[in-house]
């Protein structure tokens, strides 16, 4: 049997199995066309470095590498539309129209930048990096205003809520410190993912490396990537990338979503906690008092998208060949949208947390009418009458039920109240006095007091907000030098390339 | 507490909490510009239908009715151009630009057409009711590739495999003929889909209903819908026609999945069975020898996308309130490009198929030497020889043993190595005569008798052929008259409007 | 090469590559005693409908098959612990372990009830079936409990919510009655499911039928199944019944996990709206005053469990061969666990709304406070004063926004006070009566004046219910033709079996 | 409006809203029957760390403190039989039995273990951070086994395939050492999960901290944390430790996957280059001649599994509250079943690579017939004839058609051959000798001298082996010290109790 069998398949790069007239030649070309002002300066940037190398380790030679990197460093948009005016069916993929255009302007040595190399690295893998960095960016941008607010807000009391029932008291900015918690320890997931994904595959050949004496790291180095992908196999089969993405995109999503939902939530005219800020509001078509806070829906509803993408990226990696099949590449792009989104989704949410109207007064009403309080109550009775806890709740019950039977509210509660209550649940008599009482049932004082580790007095939230802010310097530098260090490989690679054409000599 | 508490909300519509400035307004904007002209003139044509409903049943005056639909009936390219040059972040949802418009041209009267209306409905509906239409059409086609190829593969023999083990024989035409039925029941599961997507809302008031006299059912006729969402509130806030469509993607998808994959096994180098056509291959830019059949793995990657967005609707629509949410319009849209891959994919893989070059000799050759044959050998002894068919299993395994041990092909078991087997296996002699043997081994002759109802014999695969080309015959049936629906509410539409522009009188 | 080397793999039942010793035994067995009682029964019916047909077509010899029968026939609960106690690991597929014990009683020609079969179908799909219509039942509960309570609140006002925001008062009763047109259709599909999954595979050979001159027909009528999976690939190959499932669940738990959600929400200190019943209540270890409505919360969390099987179940049957693969007969057990959830669910939901307290003065209050009958004061403007829709609510607006500026709630809103925003709005002086006014205000006149088809009116509310409880006891009757039909195919077999029991002759 | 309207909600524990006959007793008293055993002692363990602190902090008297100890030391088998068979519905979660115990022993005071407390933290992290030290054993044993199969294949030459279908020679050592890579990096994620998860939660309060003056790090330590989750609420809201083990299953999972996917292919009869052990086999009471190699389809299969923890687990945490809800345990539960169906596939996949029959002739003979060395020719070309890559290429191209066509194989290629090509498609004569040619062509060859950094030349796959096995022994210590942590503070946690308990005085 023969895999091929007819004549007529050589194409321009005398391949088997060449292209010509196909369905997909239309989808190709368009692909080209809205890719290649991104693309081509990827490639020929990529190209140059490895042209670099193989100029070094003489696996071309000085003469025929300079004349490619000659015909790369005159390369500009005015080529690149050159290249879409002649797109050709038969070198589908975009390198390859960069190829035809080399080809056109230096003959047939242009193919030479393939040696020891198959198409698709190492762009996805820059593509995807190039995508983090600016999420990075956008989660530090979003921390900064969570602390900002947070901090704005420590003595904002607010019920807390279990199960959304009134647990105990809390405030705004402490609510903020924790979704800021998350947030943050996503964001590292987020430069993590950077650090693995900013690794050099080229030089793996298609999977068996190569027989010409290559040197991987010195093209890693000018292209600023921080490491390799060592094996040749690993190098083209490899998705953990892909998927530490999207599982840190969940880890961002995840709190995102359910503090957007709480806002959600306290935007309701019963809860009537927090107002979205006009700018942002949808209005109706149809009803003249509604004022939608759309946003919080829109962020919330991100969260599905990120779900979909990892559901896409699994599901299609599924038993298929382990090695290079063309699930690899479409993988590493299909993730670009979701990463976009995100970013897209903490520019509104900032937005929504930074303008957020917030009713002070409501929070604190709520607080006040809710028995969020009456734990401190138990503690209370615990610490001054040495009742133990369990019986310590049993006399709280009897006051929260006394108190919802006669409508009084938790700021009602007597000294006689409790001392009834007691008596009943105990037999005994306690005696409990009237200004630690007030003060334990005082959602202000409770928070004030609840200042163990991580707690929610101000005192407390402020101590974290410091060495949160101080760790957020941190990230911020990490950021700084991961974008220097991109700079500087640039330069050097211009320096080297710039070196090589000054030269004389042929 | 106030909801709202400044006074420069009002915008242009009146409603509290208008549009101004807003991180929103460039991305609004830009959508707009993308689906004007393909969403204004669906406005419109929902427009003109409601406006009718209203003067028949005297809501709006017979006056204000016609200078309505004279406006509506003016609106072109240059209308919609209009639209975008005057495009106005006040009304961010693109029907509000269009009474933007009609307000400029008619006055404030133009608004009266939202009387009874909330805005997402009719339009998502009716957006993916046409997409429906168009994979229904694509399913057809694909369904017409299938049988015909089957139809020309009733006798090329082939290993039939399961575990990917040789289990029986088959033929390329029976294997087509499963795939047809699972794609042909996923087919009947759009065209429910469809029915249960093309459903009228409209009239529900924001979840409510309304006070004025409508009567839901006119436009609804006069738009080609197939009935009501009549619950007010469910027409808001179903889901599951969403669902439907994606579930039957899935259907269509698990299937085609897997026979992308299979025809990709089958291609390989060590099957050789099958060959994709050249224009349909992929080439590679490092090995001149490939030709890869890249489009059984852009095809079998599809259903990744189908699940993902599975994920991303059910997840979006977990806990979210039930009612109007914005999620609900915004999940209908997100299947748009499932819907449109799901399509591409198909046209792919119909061509694929339909130009595949099948390697019937090496099909036979494996056949012939795997031993999928045995199974009827085991029948032979039962039916022969009286055998219980654990035992005839027995001598079967017996003398594969012996054809591996010693190099023999299925092909070349002779009457003696069976009495051998069963001796050893059953302790007696048995007959067994040369030529029902051959008969039993040979996998044409396998196929031939195999002719239970839903086997591989050509003459039972042709019955079937018919059955589904008979059935097939009612589904372009029912799609045509689909369509013919769609038509005829079009021109009882337009008649009505320009009976009554024609009228005389204001 | 060899297939199969090594000499010593001949099994009990003479196949090669026979189970010995594997790490997989423990974990056989273990399966085989937690499921043996519920299985077995299954094998011997389905065994003694194809011994039935086999006599019938004279495959097999009407003495043999008598002997089969009387084996079959005699299989109790005693016999299935003796087949625990021989388990053996050679024939690890638990029906092999009846046929051991078969074997052990009859001798070889137990094996006989093997001919033309593969061993997984059609007990999956049996199993699934009888699951789906535990669950039909679920379902048929829950619609009454919705149907009753909707009954109940027809004049039970509260706020609509769009977008969580007040949208226009509506009634609890029309709130269930939409969530029960969610569930009804979701559970057409469910019998939809049942009917797809109740189809009889058997006599597809592995996966080409076979040479044997059967009758497939018989025996499905003899287990009640509703038809044929006609192609015998198709037969073992099919998954889209399980998908049918899954997506039907995710129809039926979309919309519940929403309304979880919702009461969970209505159950907050703030809503106040309902409260769940004491027995359903999930106290706190730690907060005395705690009442969580936990079930709400474990209602929600189902639609997760949905999704990820739907996901196990697509990303199972990814690129895996088109045929019989382990994957398929797996994967129709996997979702057991998920359908026996759901109807849990359904129980749990359904006492929860059955025995929930609603707080009809909440939500009146409610109502009365949050503008949400503005929509109405537009429709007064357009009705009484002939004002456009647009410019009306630009009224209205105005008249919100003075309300909120000066705390008045809607029922406090003047005729005064909508004049002077009118002439605010216009420029003009319009006419509005206090009569229409405060009619068009009051939340309960609203619900009462909006009967338009699928409204909120308490007469089109009950019109609707009237409608559906109709349906529902269509429902039930089928559902009870369905076990009617079960009930007599088990009559008909166990018949047929007794008279060649007790026919005379060998 | 009362939340709590009715006298008779006094539970035992003097809590409102207090549980009795309820449609969930049932399932609880299961669950807690199940699980009491695994459960109390754990229950135990972090009350003894937790009392000890209270002791220490003086927030309860030594006095007390010595009492609760004693009870707590004195809990065996007995006391949790006990549990069982006093269990009661009022206090239903399975710690709250305890509580119920222990206050039976020593009265109310055994309530005092709960201040500053909830129930969840730390159990749900405690018994996942298990299961992830015996998946991190898992994971060892397998990547040991991977090591050693690779070192004994480094010189077994077979094909490598891009989108199946040969491209370069490999060996099969090279790749399981590129698959080892991907379980290495997925490994080293399951140690950051076990980090992240091995977290102290517990003073967290209900979300709000505690007055009480607590110490939380000393029970961290006596319980073998790794830290605090210090934020209040972060500690009940966060699911970012049960996304990350899901996503480390995830990227062991999807190469595991591929991996099994590509061996269950090459176990097929057409590529005849691997075989099961028999006992891992599956047989089939069918089809004599089977030997299916179920275990691959099953490790397969597992993949699915993951990808449906991971949708379960997002989705469930789509838009809940951000805090305490319930889902934040039970999550948290639900993936023990998929980290264990993981160790039980790699366990499998273990035994089935370490028993796996390599076929090397029949490897080598494909490797020999496919043409995959063709890239090496093109670089010969290159090298030895100054011609560019891409001309290099269609000669090549040119003698891959000629043979096919004329039926050589790849090692029939004669310089002949090469030269009349080379005219063809230059148009000039180039020299090449038949011994390079002869040694480019032999994958043997091909294999040694494709020796670049990564690639599959034996000694660069001896070389990488070395170090891979070095950082194998780090890991082996880093587990070491894991378990000598936790056994470490155990043996403090009895020491402290134990000094206690033998201290004189009350």
């Amino acid at each position: 049997m023969n895999i091929i069998e007819r004549k007529d398949t050589l194409d321009p790069f005398g391949r088997i199995g060449g292209q010509r007239k196909s369905i997909l030649d239309e989808e190709r070309k368009h692909y080209f066309i809205q890719n290649a002002s991104r693309q081509i300066p990827l490639f020929v940037k990529v190209h140059k470095a490895w042209t670099l190398m193989l100029i070094k380790q003489e696996v071309i030679s000085a003469e025929r590498g300079k004349k490619i990197l000659e015909a790369l460093y005159r390369i500009d948009e005015r080529a690149i539309t050159e290249m879409i005016q002649n797109w050709d069916p038969s070198g589908w993929e975009p390198m390859m129209q960069l190829e035809r255009y080399l080809t056109a302007k230096i003959g047939q040595i242009a193919s030479d930048v393939n040696i020891a190399r198959t198409i698709p690295p190492p762009f996805y893998r820059m593509e995807l990096a190039d995508l983090l960095i600016g999420l990075i960016e956008a989660t530090i941008s979003f921390r900064k205003i969570l602390l900002k607010n947070a901090s704005a807000h420590v003595s904002t009391v607010m019920p807390g809520y279990t199960h959304l029932q009134h647990a105990q008291p809390t405030t705004y900015g402490h609510y903020l410190l924790g979704f800021f918690d998350a947030v943050d320890r996503a964001s590292l997931q987020v430069e993590q993912a950077y650090s693995k994904t900013n690794r050099f595959e080229l030089g793996c050949g298609a999977l068996s490396g190569t027989s010409f004496d290559i040197d991987r790291q010195m093209p890693a180095d000018l292209l600023g990537f921080d490491g390799l992908v060592e094996h040749s196999n690993d190098a083209v089969a490899a998705t953990d990338f892909i998927v530490d993405c999207v599982a840190a995109l969940t880890n961002l999503m995840i709190p995102l979503s359910r503090v957007a939902n709480d806002l959600d939530i306290w935007s309701s005219f019963e809860f009537g906690m927090v107002e979205i800020a006009d700018h942002l509001t949808n209005p109706s078509s149809m009803m003249p008092q509604k004022k939608n806070p759309a946003i919080f829906e829109i962020c919330r509803m991100a969260l599905g998208q990120i779900l979909g993408s990892f559901g896409e990226i699994v599901c299609s990696a599924h038993a298929v060949p382990y090695g290079d099949v063309i699930e690899m590449r479409e993988l590493a792009f299909k993730i670009h949208p979701t990463i976009r989104e995100v970013i897209r989704v903490f520019a509104l949410m900032g937005e929504g947390i930074d303008t957020l109207i917030v009713h002070k007064e409501m929070m604190l009403k709520h607080a006040r009418a809710g028995f969020s309080t009456v734990t401190e109550l138990a503690a209370l009775l615990y610490r001054e009458a040495n009742i133990p806890l369990r019986m310590a709740h049993g006399i709280v019950a009897e006051v929260v039920r006394t108190c919802l039977a006669e409508g009084r509210l938790a700021t009602e509660v007597s000294p006689e109240l409790v001392k009834q209550a007691a008596l009943k649940v105990t037999g005994k008599t306690i005696r409990i006095d009237s200004d630690p009482l007030e003060s334990a049932l005082d959602p202000s004082r409770f928070v004030e007091v609840h200042d163990s580790q991580g707690g929610v007095a101000p005192s407390e939230v402020n101590r974290m907000i410091k060495v949160r802010d101080k760790d957020l310097t941190k990230t911020v530098e990490r950021q700084a030098k991961r974008l220097e260090k991109l700079h500087e490989a640039d330069s050097e690679l211009n320096r080297q390339v710039e070196r090589i054409l000054n030269s004389r000599g042929k």
